[in-house]
This record gives structure tokens, C-alpha cells and sequence, in this order.
């Protein structure tokens, strides 16, 4: 009788895993008609599994504006008091969300608008006033990612609002990068996770002042160098931070570039 | 040798189905915590599988004012021009929806907010303008209820606003209770559903100004009966044609009821 090699057949846990992108795009892209439909078009050509985290900032803004509510920033972050958190979780999970999730059907998508609150998906925990108190802001501490991984590989694309709940009825704030790398890291137990960060530059720039001056590849130790030489300094340090911590927890890949280039090999590659 | 027989088992089809509950409740007790608090409680105390649909007309008309829009209603239904769609987008999808979700999982309750754009269960058309022109409307076209089904199964429970999509990129407002009656049509081919419609009395009423006399049953027949007799009239003539609609189409039965008598058999039960 002939001997079966089962060494041959991979185990679940050997087999490659499927790949998966993960899109953040910011305000600007998603709240104007013609960047939004530019953008839907290029991310559903997106080959494998996707899922997409959107913002909506400039729209809550003027959103808050108009109901004679002021926008407070401290460090670059909206301070949300109750009469704000209306006005994100309507903007954010209503008007940008269920926009989005309506475009991406037209064009074949089949979008599943959510925010932490839906599935239980993500929970945070209100953060602790120190010498800031940022009001209804929620730091995350638990992602369920299976249930997304199960309607991801059903072909359903997940449409994150940067909105989460601490599971005790309150939905609270979260900046839509934490959204898209607590969610990528998360997900990266099941696939093969690129996380993409889209913003108006076409990647991280050798010089500010030079939009053609795009670093093509970054790694802790030349990231480093950079800002020890000064050429990476201010917000973009903590985004690069953020991204070594993603691929240290198991993402494959970390891609900072603008919208428009989410098809192509242009942006910034980081791995480590 | 003994002969089995396989009449004794019964096929797929033939088992009994699980019960699905489908709660319809007003904007009234949705939009004021502390009867949305009790209403959750209530309604997570349903046993088996359960679906929450909900209005929010009054924070919409509320939403609306404060930005200066006027909310127009003709024949009881709401006329949705551009600016209105986003009041009633954010509304519904976002701030009504999701505080629904948020109160739903802290107690222990796996929602799922959706519009009908979200993985495209529930698809209509911009309703033709006739006599009136109710703007940004959609009349149901297609209930996508499998993907629904699948989720329930897990225990999930889908909470639907009031919102359709057309499956060109346009969000559309629609009536919470026809989405109820819709809904329950289409997940009537997977469980054996109770559509209960909840509104601010006890039940169908013999009497308008005697708020006790409840009519406990309802079939065709009384139901002609009673309106020949004028003792039903108005608004409740189309409230239970379709209802008898839903039930002609596979929903096992339709109770009239007050939210907080859900759990209860109180209420109009009605049947063919």
C-alpha cells in the first residue's frame, strides 16, 4: 500500500491567506460629488477583498456650522461635546456612510455601511481627561473582526464611519486613521492585509514644498535617518509611527499615496 | 429486514420554520430616551429570531427646522426634495439608527443598522410624479432577504431605517412601514414571521375616543364588516389592507399594539 504524503497538503494555517485592501480616504475626497465618484470607480477596481474607511470632517464641520455649533480643535482633533456627537454620528454614519454605500452598489459593490456600534464590530472607551478634555472621543480597545473577515469573504465590501461605542449605548468620535489601523490589524489575522492611506500629497515627501519628491520606500531604520536629518517632521511623524505599529501587529504592507493612485505603484511603500 | 421509513422524517422544507419577530415602532417612541430605553428592553426580550424598524419623522422635521427647511407633508407623507434627503439621510441612517444600534448592543443585542443601499437588501424606484410630486421617494422594487436571512441565522438583528436606494447611486426616503410590510414579505420565504406594527394605542380601536375598546381579532371579513359599519375608517383602511397583503404573501400574522405591550397579548391580532 502506498504511503500518503501528508506533509504535501498545507494546513488552514499555512495556506496563503486571501488578500485584502484596506482604503482610508479623508474628508475632502469623500464630500465633494465628482472626487467621490472618481474615487468609488478606482477603489472597485481594487482586485481581492476591500474594505473602505472613509472620514467626513469638513462636512461635520459646516454641518455644525449651520446649526450654529462651533468646531473646537486641540492638536488637530475635534473636540465633541453632545450637540457634536449628533453632528458626527449624522454626518458620519448617515449622510457620508450611506452616500458612499449608495455608490459603491451602483457601480457593483456590495457595500455594508457600519460603525463600531453595528455588529459590535469596535469598542472604545471614552478618553481619560488629562490636560485635554476631548469630550465624546472614544480610544479603542476591542475589535471583532471575525464577523467582518465571515462577510468579507461572502464578497461584501465593509464601509467604516470613524464613529465606535462602548458598548454601554454611547457612540463616541474615532479619528478615521485609528478606525482603518485598529481594523487592518485586526483583519490581518485572516488575510493578507495592505493598509492604504490616502492624502492630498502622492506620498511622503523628501521636501514639503516638492510634490514630486516622493520617498518611494520606508523602513524603521530609514524612517530614522529622516527625522533625525529633519527631512520627516510634524503631523506626518505620528501617521508613520502609527504605520510601523500596524505592521509590527501583522499587517503585510502599508501604503501612504494620494486617491487617485490607489491602482498604480506610486506612493510611499512602507514595510519593515 | 426492517424497512425505514423515511415518511417519518420530514424534508427541509417541511420542518417547522423559526420564528422571526419584525417590530415596527414609530418615530414617537424612538426619538425621546427614555421611551426608546424601555422600548429596547422590551423588544430584546422577544424570543427567537427579531428584526426593529423604525421611523424618525419628528427629528427629522425637527433637524429640518433648525436648518431652515421647511417639511412639507402631503397625504401624511413627507415631500423630499434634495436638502430634505440629506436631513433625512443623516436622521434616519445616522443619528436615530445608530443610537438605536448602540442601545441595542448594551444590552446584549447584536444590531446591525441598514439602509437599503447596505449590502442592497431592499431596492426601489423614485416614485412617478403624478398628482403630487413627492420628490426623492422610492415605491419597493426588490428585497434581496437571503443575505438578511443569512445574518439572522447568527443571531444578528437587523435594524432598518426608513431609507432605500434605486441602485444608481440614489438614496431614497421611504415609509418605515412599508419597509416593515416589505421586509416581512421577503423573510417570510426563510422564518415564520410576526409583523408586529406598533403605534400609540392599544390596538384597533372600535371606538375612536375609547382608547379600551380594542378589537382583538381581525379577519377579511370582520375587517369589511367593521368598515361597512364605519366603525374603521381613515388611515387604519390602509394600515390593514396592508396588512392582509402581508399576509396573503406568506407572513403568518399581524398584530397591532402598543410598544410596551409587545411582549403581551394584548393588542389586534390579525389573520386570515
Amino acid at each position: 500500500m502506498t504511503k500518503v504524503d501528508n506533509t504535501q497538503i498545507p494546513s488552514p494555517l499555512e495556506r496563503a491567506m486571501e488578500r485584502l485592501t484596506l482604503v482610508k480616504v479623508g474628508g475632502r475626497i469623500v464630500e465633494e460629488p465628482e472626487t467621490l465618484k472618481q474615487l468609488l470607480a478606482d477603489f472597485s477596481k481594487i482586485e481581492g477583498c476591500k474594505v473602505l474607511v472613509h472620514g467626513g470632517g469638513r462636512s461635520a464641520t459646516a454641518m455644525a456650522a449651520k446649526l450654529g455649533i462651533e468646531s473646537k480643535m486641540v492638536n488637530g482633533r475635534r473636540v465633541t461635546d453632545e450637540e457634536m456627537l449628533k453632528v458626527v454620528t449624522m454626518v458620519y454614519g448617515g449622510l457620508v456612510n450611506k452616500q458612499i454605500v449608495a455608490g459603491l452598489q451602483a457601480i457593483g459593490v456590495n457595500a455594508l455601511g457600519l460603525s463600531g456600534a453595528d455588529l459590535n464590530y469596535m469598542r472604545s472607551e471614552k478618553r481619560p481627561v488629562k490636560d485635554v478634555d476631548y469630550g465624546f472621543v472614544g480610544d479603542v480597545k476591542e475589535v471583532n473582526a471575525e464577523i467582518l473577515a465571515d462577510l468579507i469573504r461572502k464578497n461584501v465590501v465593509p464601509v467604516l464611519a470613524p464613529l465606535t461605542h462602548d458598548k454601554n449605548g454611547n457612540l463616541l468620535n474615532t479619528n478615521a486613521d485609528t478606525i482603518a489601523g485598529e481594523a487592518a490589524k485586526a483583519l490581518a489575522k485572516y488575510f493578507d492585509v495592505t493598509l492604504m492611506f490616502c492624502f492630498e500629497k502622492k506620498g511622503v515627501l523628501m521636501c514639503e514644498t516638492d510634490d514630486e519628491s516622493v520617498i518611494p520606500e520606508l523602513t524603521p531604520s530609514l524612517f530614522e535617518k529622516y527625522v533625525t536629518e529633519g527631512m520627516i517632521q510634524g503631523g506626518m511623524i505620528p501617521k508613520l509611527e502609527n504605520s510601523f505599529e500596524a505592521l509590527n501587529a501583522g499587517v503585510k504592507q502599508v501604503v501612504i499615496t494620494r486617491s487617485d493612485l490607489i491602482n498604480t505603484k506610486q506612493g510611499t511603500n512602507i514595510h519593515i
